[in-house]
């Protein structure tokens, strides 16, 4: 099988190196294009990450093996040179892992899906936009049906948007889904994460907080984690998403002096007194 | 006023080394007799301790400044040399801090009371026996009823022994105690625990297993912090107690790369859909 | 004995609350003026520092316990407020804890020294200065013969500038110069140093960098470590330092993930083929 | 090519699985025969390994995805095990990275070496065993000379033992070999090392001991380390080793919290005032 030629904006952050480390050796993808902010742009991707590489080394191993370290760096507030790379066969899409503000990223991202490039993002500018589905593989595939609707709302051709929630949430929205499945109807959430600094970004957390301490407090992550769910869970209607009625999550978010992994306890209540604890890593 | 002269049974341990930086300057007790294993039995305090003496730094500090280091080191499992001490008048009671199999501290802590020597224990051998209550003196300080009754039914004079409950709940249960006080009447609680390391004793968890990493699951933690808080709301009915038919309480317990202090996320249930989220860390 | 008042400047900041907290109950001196960035200026200090006291945690304990908190911060960069307080009978000099650039740091310092008000500086900034002596007060306490000369040079009446060097030396200085008093005529000293992350301020090292790793370079730390003590080891000539000729010092700087602490390796070699290797922590 | 089949003595151990770990996917090697302690001796691999496997991460990601996995672990005190592996092919020689008391261990290799079976040591027992080759292979592949010696002092047809030297060692013992052969007189050697956990074994370093700490100090690790280099340096002459009368090596060892990776700052002197400082982590 021929791989599917893809970009990653964002390319030299943190998350961009996830991207590229988790995608070498993918069986249907292959980076061929990579894009950061100006001062990257023109560098080979080797040299504009340079000491940055394998910032949170638990995936990405000692070295930059992949072809990708010869890549030359594209600028990513040049959506030109994207459409240049797709027209040369390089780029059917991108994952956007852009570190901006959310109203730049999201900006940025519709001007990629308005030239044409499929956008797939990481990033949380997008999750709440009404005609943007927020993905998860085996819980809601379904709503990629709102995608045709987003591309006429927008007057798109090919392009278009879709999104991840956040990471304190993947774990457990699989077996949750399970449990709906099977009959379990599942009325409120209580959740404690304990959360990787890696979760946090580069720079992030400060040393000082963090070595021989917990922090027990994630400012808008209890937020995300209480909220995403239910438009994951939701349907669409009249061409918009409608948010689930439920279940009801309570969520404490802490981070934890860990370099990779997300951990959460979830007490999953259903029916007048019955209750699954679920303890979950990812 | 005159300090109550006190003494440490297991006093060269990691817990008997927190009694004793915790007594030091203490404006009602003053520690005059230490007393550990045979192997440290004759040695002077200092001396016995060695280089052991800090294992938690958190709260001792660099060194060891206080009066107990010149004391001689007494053998904890010769109850007589309690006796003799108790007669010099340099001790009205024990804190028992013992690290031995359960029956032998439960062995042991009944013979020093028999010996007419009243004995407050960390140790959990005793948690659970009918006439020894478990006491938190902000919540159930009446449960020292039981100790006339303990009395007579061990033939005993001036001797008795009291206990305190685990680690992972103390966080919890004064505010849980405040609430039911307040007529909040909380059916249910979830609780998860972020642990210390100091929490497993010394060597307890090796840095293998606990750098950069949490341990989710603690052996038989979950189960002490489910049910201790029940004795603790029970009563005392016919010289024993009855536990509390609730709040019904589901644990989840972490040990987590910190060197003291328990945190713990609880969220406490009452009425039909009301519910309150503390998060405490002690 | 009556206690003699002091300032602090840069109060809030990390250096600048351990300041506070290592003179609290010191037998000399008592902190009546704190002094910090216009942003604090006019707040109460506990208001001020607010979640950031206790940065480091070590020393300071869980709370703020000092008179201190209840100061007014004064604007470190208007200096007529100190000259203010020392008319109160506030202030007899400043400790100077400012996080400035370089140059700025000079100036201020300097500002304060002409407006008749004494600085002893943690800073780097006038480390070097040719009339300002660099001081361990068992090393070198006749380098503060250079004072009067300073206050010639400048045109100070009451005012003077003195340094402390960088805290990589301090552990081996004291005993390197002991040894030099003691007839050992060492010629070149290897270093290895450990060193904890305070000793980077805040925020400081990411935790990414520092969790489960070493960094085993801070730019600028050998520098300093190797040519500081020369200074200090130096004498006064012609109203000016001379640096001492030796020893050649070799250093090697690790960040390792400590809070607080430097630990140093240090190899003495003198005379032909004699060496004493130390280690020291402080 | 055909890959040279191999056994692991104490392959459920942390070293055991280092070496399982690092030999999959080798090109020249594969591991068909694994044996440990009579408590594993029966089961699968993957059984007998249990929770354990994975105990340093650094290397062995999250699960075990060898084929070693499916063998039954043979009893590695019964080296008729071991010879009937050989006859059906399954081995050609053994690497032992058996935990057992240095004597067992030194008479345990003599008997696989005795039946026939070569031995590759990781364990010390037999380092300064006069007729032994300590080798690394890019500075001292003669010593392999010795082993004709070696077999015809014990009598021994196709065993043989050659072991390999500290950890502590391996990061600088190849630059310095370069250095001497380019004709750099190395007289001294100065070296700090901050090594990681795993090189304790597990379960080795108590997290209370180096969470938030370094411990200055590793019995036996100095020793090692400035006098292994000698016998590896050394040369063969009247059928045993005679050390290299030099470098002096003045070595430091502390211990950091870093799961794995040994690294070492090494100040190499030669001639009257020349130094050469390297800084290496493996």
């Amino acid at each position: 099988m021929e791989k599917i030629p893809v970009g990653i904006l964002g390319a030299t952050g943190m998350v961009g190196q996830q991207y590229i480390a988790l995608l070498a050796n993918h069986p249907w993808f292959e980076v061929r294009y990579v894009a950061a902010s100006p001062r990257s742009a023109g560098k080979v991707y080797q040299e504009a990450v340079g000491g940055r590489w394998n910032a949170t080394r638990g995936d990405l191993g000692g070295a930059n093996p992949f072809a990708v370290s010869k890549l030359t760096v594209g600028d990513a507030n040049d959506v030109s040179q994207a459409v240049a790379a797709a027209k040369r066969g390089d780029l059917a899409f991108v994952f956007s892992a852009l570190e901006m503000e959310k109203d730049e990223i999201k900006h940025l991202e519709e001007s990629y899906a308005a030239a044409g490039i499929p956008v797939v993002s990481n990033a949380s500018a997008n999750r709440w936009t009404s005609d943007i589905p927020m993905l998860i593989a085996e819980v809601n595939p379904d709503h990629a049906d709102i995608i045709p609707v987003q591309k006429k709302n927008r007057g798109w051709d090919k392009g278009f948007i879709a999104v991840k929630p956040n990471c304190s949430i993947q774990s457990y929205m699989t077996p949750l889904w399970a449990l709906l499945q099977a009959g379990y109807e599942v009325q409120r959430i209580i959740v404690s994460t304990l959360q990787a600094i890696s979760g946090a970004g580069y720079p992030g957390v400060p040393s000082l907080d963090i070595i021989d301490n917990i922090v027990p407090f994630i400012g808008g992550e209890e937020e995300k984690t209480e909220q995403e769910p239910l438009k994951i869970l939701g349907k669409i209607q009249e061409n918009s998403f409608i948010n689930a009625p439920g279940p009801k999550i309570s969520a404490h978010c802490n981070r934890v002096p860990v370099i990779d992994g997300h951990t959460a306890c979830v007490s999953l209540e259903f029916g007048a007194k019955k209750r699954i604890v679920l303890f979950l890593s990812g």
